[in-house]
């Protein structure tokens, strides 16, 4: 099978990479808007042919857009819109965005709707770009599909086949849901941890201090806030109602300790963090 | 030499391990109050012998207090006391504490204050008790030597090599510098884990989709949350002022986060985005 991957980034070019090698794809066709970027692509290994968006749209099986939200829902409907054309009904486009509700929702009275599948690979580092591609991304993580009751049964078929070969759990789940879940899961830490970084950053301007104080607990907090703004200003502006939602409940937590700690409330504060100590049950 | 450690949980029995095993410690004694983490810190094979406090004092050449910080302002005094004795006067005694302004202000006039050597090894896991104990926890890391120049020469010295057997950076700073440093680069990373567990708990009544959904990035940045509050509680409350003061400038960071989301303005996120990412500079 052909597969046109739209943004040879971390998750575009990951799942270019063992796509390939497992046999799940005969050939990989690039797009890649950033020149410096298709360069290190293509030397890379990422993909066998850099193509333009259109020529990698026809000629591809299964088209993959990897490229940030706001692009990615612009880019949709262009996609579709070639599918339209004759020959090209039977060919399938999915994103691997981390907001559904707006991608489902430009998608929705397409007359080519069901030749999409939503996804969500939920995978992934804090960095970005063609370096940042990597093997085995995937393996064993959870992939959302989002309202693909709204997919053609075929073209989702092969779609969970493709995540098959990522080795990705499926789940099932309503676009909204998604949202919500994620700005629990995923997008409240990365805030936090921008938050985090802008804190330590304004204080310190003796650096030396805080890398040698650093502990491997402040690195993995902060870690997040190296994410890339090309990926999160959409994000964050995409799901701006849930997120905000959540940085409401989680600033009144953080009131809740401030006061507590304020107080020398010992036996708040212990309060605080045993029921926050449930999360090992969640967490491994 | 004969080492004392008091507290044989993930600090403490993990000094003993590697303190023993390389040759360091000829015999190490340990005192645990906890019965269950006594038993078990004898079957792992953390010290020797179990002891009381007193006699560890007595017997050892160097006694380590590894309990938390709350504790440990008590204990110092009377291991100094015991030192007053006859006969005990070449003794070390060093602690441990992720807090130093107390501890050395506690001891700050008893005439054994030179046979103190205040220590905070910057190392440690989400784990606590025996159990969490491990070798090599401390290796290529910082142990800060808090107001080293209040201690004997000879006393430095010797606890020096304790921590260069356990191959950690020696970095001298003013107890209450070392407070305000780690309000930044490690307190504030519990607090806002905390925070965020608090927050995810609260909403996801079921737990299931947090499992499903939880990224490698939410489990990093939530997985100081499972830290003890018997350590944590004595920590904030005794590194209160800085605390609060770091717990303002954060609050006021993600008000910023809010307000640039809240009003879709996303240049004024791009921008405080492209400012956090400033600590891949930091953080390797």
């Amino acid at each position: 099978m052909v597969i046109g991957v739209v943004g040879l980034g971390l998750i575009g070019g990951s799942m270019a990479i063992d796509l390939k090698r497992r046999g799940f794809a005969s050939k990989v066709l690039g797009v890649e808007s950033e020149p410096v970027n298709a360069e290190a692509a293509l030397r890379i290994g990422l993909c066998d042919e850099l193509v333009s968006f259109e020529d990698c749209v026809r000629r591809s099986d299964i088209v993959v857009i990897a490229v940030p939200v706001g692009t990615a829902v612009k880019m949709l409907p262009q996609v579709l819109d070639i599918f339209s054309e004759e020959g090209n009904a039977g060919k399938i486009v999915i994103d691997t965005c981390s907001t559904k509700s707006q991608i489902v929702r430009v998608a929705h009275y397409h007359q080519m709707r069901g030749r999409f599948v939503a996804t969500h690979p939920m995978a992934g580092t804090e960095y970005s770009g063609p370096w940042a591609a990597m093997p085995n991304l995937f393996d064993g993580r959870a992939c959302i599909f989002a309202n693909s009751e709204e997919s053609d049964p075929q073209a989702l078929r092969v779609v969970e086949e493709l995540y098959d070969a990522l080795n990705m759990r499926p789940i099932y789940m309503n676009a909204d849901n998604h949202d919500v879940h994620t700005a629990y899961v995923s997008h409240i830490s990365h805030v936090t941890s921008f938050a985090l970084a802008l804190t330590v950053l304004e204080k310190e301007q003796d650096e030396k201090h805080i890398f040698d104080l650093a502990s491997g607990g402040f690195s993995s907090t902060v870690r997040l806030a190296k994410s890339s703004s090309d990926m999160w200003v959409p994000i964050l502006t995409q799901n701006r109602d849930n997120v905000l939602r959540v940085i409401d409940t989680y600033l009144e937590k953080m009131r809740q300790f401030r006061d507590a700690i304020a107080d020398y409330d010992e036996s708040r504060i212990d309060e605080l963090i045993r029921e926050a100590n449930r999360i090992k049950k969640i967490i491994r």
